[in-house]
């Protein structure tokens, strides 16, 4: 299971000065605590970068991989932007992501292709709704996977994101439980071992201080690492997390288990 | 989710020691510790009994319900015990347990029909060894369901155990990823809404010290809470335990979310 750092935010004041600012000691900084703290790859979560998207994705992209052998996560919804990303990035990049929504599909697509890169397709509907039960999801999950093999995106290269809902959201635990169904089951559903990938800190939006976030999270990593979650987004940061991530994966593991 | 308080050891010396002397006070406080902690029933772990086993069986069960409103779980391979402690008990009371061994089957079984009462099957195969792959755990819970029903017992009545196996077992964690699918797929499998049971502390058998076994335990808890158990055998003592058993629950309820 792969850890990917959901820490590099263009909301914290401090990233979204040093971007404006192209300062790059701060962008260091934070991606250095992230590979130090056991991230892998790390989200580049720059926000829609109205003002000149690829000047911006180009210096993020670079200055993440001058400092660190992680793969970056490309999260951007303005497809210019993720067009300099993947151009700056070197072979570890990947692109987060697509959905149903036509206007995705069509420009989000090709550059998969284009750059022969992991792509990462989320369960939205055609509408950019979250389904709202399982039979939903997995129809979406079928859905999009069938798309974006048609676009000529090999299955390898997909990494499907069943979307894990805010507790705080009406039927938000219910529809979490259908998160796990669709990790645990859409290999045998599509016939592929396909890849999955879950956003953790989704789960505690909204949740009233930072020791109910850490206790929901630390509850809930567990069930997905048990179904059998390739990827999780995460404060990886937070090493209460990260430790129960340790923990579930030495249990769920097939290796020989060892108590550290 | 019921929790099971797994604290009544005879192997606690102060439990031995007021077994030996019928002194009620000892178990009378463990009792009223489980219970306010939150357990829901309490799991008697008599040992052989091999001294006047229903007389002492007697004392335990009725010391326990004059002390608090708890089911109570007779966990003895002693059928003279266990006997006894069905004709002591209230009607809150469940046998723990039968299994395929044929001598279980034959002592036990007849137990269960008399009082109609809950009873625990654990999924040991006839030799007494727990099977070592999904397979076999899955033709056990089925034999053991089939078994239990031709001899009367109501399936409303069986409780499946699918054996948590120590991490420290060759195989151990793969062990429990099966325990986990038992879990979820049985009632599936046989048709039925069928109640299982996990006891957490097998999980740590071996751990090196107090707070690795708590973090294991932690971690697996969540699990078995997704998979969907019925009941959890586990110390209730540890806060920080039930307070993971509480966040697995309000993640993985159908009811309402609320984050306390």
């Amino acid at each position: 299971m792969i850890l990917v750092a959901d820490n590099l935010r263009i909301t914290l004041p401090a990233i979204g000065r040093a971007m404006e600012r192209l300062d790059p000691e701060p962008i260091r900084q934070m991606v250095s605590a992230c590979m130090n703290a056991g991230a892998q790859a790390i989200d580049i979560n720059s926000g829609p970068l109205s003002r000149s998207p690829e000047e911006k994705m180009t210096f993020l992209v670079r200055t993440v991989q001058e400092t660190a052998d992680l793969t970056v996560v490309l999260d951007t919804a303005n497809p210019r932007a993720m067009a300099a990303g993947l151009a700056a990035g070197s072979q570890k990049v990947m692109i987060n992501g697509v959905s149903l929504e036509p206007v995705r599909l069509k420009r989000i697509l090709p550059l998969a292709r284009q750059y022969d890169c992991d792509i990462i397709g989320y369960l939205l509907g055609p509408d950019g709704h979250v389904p709202t039960d399982a039979s939903g999801r997995m129809e979406a999950a079928v859905a999009l996977f069938n798309e974006m093999q048609t676009a000529g995106i090999s299955p390898e290269r997909i990494i499907i994101d069943p979307v894990v809902a805010p507790l705080a959201w009406q039927d938000g635990n219910r529809q979490n439980m259908t998160v796990l169904e669709v990790i645990r089951t859409l290999p045998d559903l599509l016939g592929f071992p396909v890849r999955t990938i879950a956003g953790l800190s989704n789960l505690t939006t909204g949740a009233p201080d930072p020791g109910t976030r850490r206790r929901y999270q630390g509850a809930f990593l567990p069930m997905l690492v048990a179904a059998g979650v390739s990827m999780i987004l995460l404060n990886v940061l937070d090493p209460t997390i990260i430790r129960v991530a340790g923990l579930s994966q030495r249990i769920a593991g097939r290796t020989v288990f060892s108590w550290q």
